[in-house]
């Protein structure tokens, strides 16, 4: 077996049952052996110079440093003018590229068997550009920013996904009837893209329409490249199509390898601490994380086992229809993890 | 039984497969005996004073005079500059409210069983107000124009058509999370209007959720109240969860009684003219014409035909799995009209 050189990542437990799921993903990792080695920081925001949040500085020098960081959910932050902590990681890493793969798994029941596609949503500007102004009184005005380079850098991004991955086509998702200029010069750089990807079918499809298409059949779709918003709302929905947001795994991907992988589901207050927490989302985005840094055998393996355990039915947490604990949940994994070396 | 004053509504048969199913609907208002005299028109838009596209005066005089109008689908013009036909005909006649009740059809297969929801889409504004703007080569801004008036408008429609339709609850959907002055100025006038209905209850949930739980769950959801683009999608998801464009029904509503109903789906110029069409949509967005005129017996006489032909699952068109044609799809609903007299 090869040895891989040990590569550290940022861990950001996150809120509620974020710290639980964050130790259930640690102890599957170290049954897998897998060569990572774990940097905890804390995200919470603060105030820097000129009154402007920002993430604190061991977070982002850990991140600088590291490049991979692994999140589990924050809560929403309530203090006025605290931004997202989610898009504020976004902003600081310039993380333009969010990737949901949503492939139906075996055994968990959902009204759909044959879900196996991903969405790429663009993640730096379009309807998240901040911009909005009060006209007169009642009567505001919210600016969708669309910008050539970055809608050429998600589509780039959507293509090489496509022939990186073996999938055979990418679909624009649009309303360019309506937003003529700004959503006709995203699908402009996806056309223009879509040139030097002979190898890859082109689709153009509007966004209403894939909604339509999506639930009545989503085998029809492979890979999906949208705007910020568009991939908000379709991520979501394709989440719902295989389980929800409790078994999606997610990836913000910048520039140079820097990556931030996250569970996508809320801090769940209600269950935190009580060992109830499922952690398949944040074990499924560190799946991913590990194929993002080219360690495929792991990320199979690890993977392998989690289907294997949900498909089983024997040991499943609360939410997955069963009435194991997290750490059991875990445990049964690891279980498999290991039997497979 | 009473007499009703024979009403005259303005019929717009549109283009592709819109002339046959207008005259199914015809021969089914016919053989209910509605009191309904049709006023044809056409609408192909034409160049007015200064070159603004315009509704063709005898169309525009005709639902100015009847108030009420039938359309069929249009076909997507394709001259430069040349606007939607359905938004322009939503923009002469300020039909502000997009109404597309989505309940599943008996008989009718699909993942779904038991959708039963109204989606209520602002029809003026948000992300249609068709300003954008070239900043410098490369960087484009649409804006989305969001007025406390409109809102209020739309969420008082939505509150009305709650209580008279013995709905319980309307849920406001919005991103007011990320466009806070926008969004957060609907989210306002929604929460405000709500405060005179508390016979209604209120909720509000985030566009990507209402996604997410929508197709996990649709019976959780009843009257749905949003801006403009975010009906767009949820309409067309909605109506993918009862079987698509060809069995929903639309009505777009407007002040002093003024409305248009209308199929949403296509032209279909593939089986145009060949009696294969589905008028479903058509006779189903009548139904609801019939029921905003206050003619509530013979709606329900026709949609009960209707309904009771697509679940004996004996007469269908191709679309809904059978093998007849229009016109014996229509036949059959006939009979059932008259057989209930
Ligand atoms: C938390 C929120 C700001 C965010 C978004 O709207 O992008 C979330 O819905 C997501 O998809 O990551
Ligand atoms: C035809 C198109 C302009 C329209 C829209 O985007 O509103 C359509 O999708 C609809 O829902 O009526």
């Amino acid at each position: 077996s090869i040895n891989f050189a040990i590569k550290t990542v940022t861990l950001i437990p996150g809120d509620g049952i974020g710290p639980e799921i964050s130790t259930a993903v640690m102890k599957i990792f170290e049954a897998a052996k897998a060569p990572i080695q774990w940097e905890e920081r804390n995200v919470t925001a603060i105030k820097g110079p000129g009154g402007r949040w920002m993430i604190p500085p061991e977070a982002k020098e850990s991140m600088d440093k590291n490049k991979i960081g692994l999140k589990g959910p924050l809560k929403t932050p309530i203090a006025a003018g605290h931004p997202s902590m989610n898009l504020l990681l976004r902003k600081t890493f310039d993380l333009y590229a969010n990737v949901r793969p949503c492939v139906s798994i075996e055994g968990y029941k959902t009204p759909y068997t044959d879900v196996d596609l991903v969405t790429i949503r663009e993640n730096t500007e379009g309807e998240y550009s901040g911009i909005e102004h009060l006209i007169v009184d009642g009567v505001v005005q919210s600016i969708k920013l669309i910008t050539g380079e970055a809608s050429r850098r998600i589509a780039e991004y959507a293509f090489e996904y496509a022939r990186n991955n073996q999938r055979a086509s990418v679909t624009a998702v649009h309303k360019a009837n309506i937003m003529r200029m700004s959503d006709g010069l995203f699908l402009r750089k996806c056309r223009e893209v879509a040139e030097n990807y002979k190898d890859v079918k082109f689709t153009e499809m509007y966004l209403d329409t894939v909604c339509l298409n999506m639930v009545q059949d989503p085998s029809q779709f492979d890979v999906l490249v949208m705007p910020n918003l568009y991939g908000d709302i379709l991520s979501d929905l394709c989440a719902g199509l295989i389980g929800g947001l409790g078994v999606t795994p997610s990836g913000n991907i910048g520039a140079n390898g820097v990556a931030i992988f996250e569970s996508v589901h809320g801090t769940a207050p209600d269950i935190a601490g009580k060992d109830l927490a499922n952690p398949t989302a944040l074990l499924l985005s560190a799946v991913m994380m590990l194929r993002h840094m080219g360690l495929h055998g792991y990320a199979n393996k690890i993977e392998t086992a989690c289907f294997d355990t949900i498909r089983e039915k024997k040991v499943l947490t609360k939410d997955l229809g069963g009435n194991s604990k997290c750490s059991e949940f875990t445990a049964d994994i690891c279980r498999r993890v290991q039997d497979m070396d």
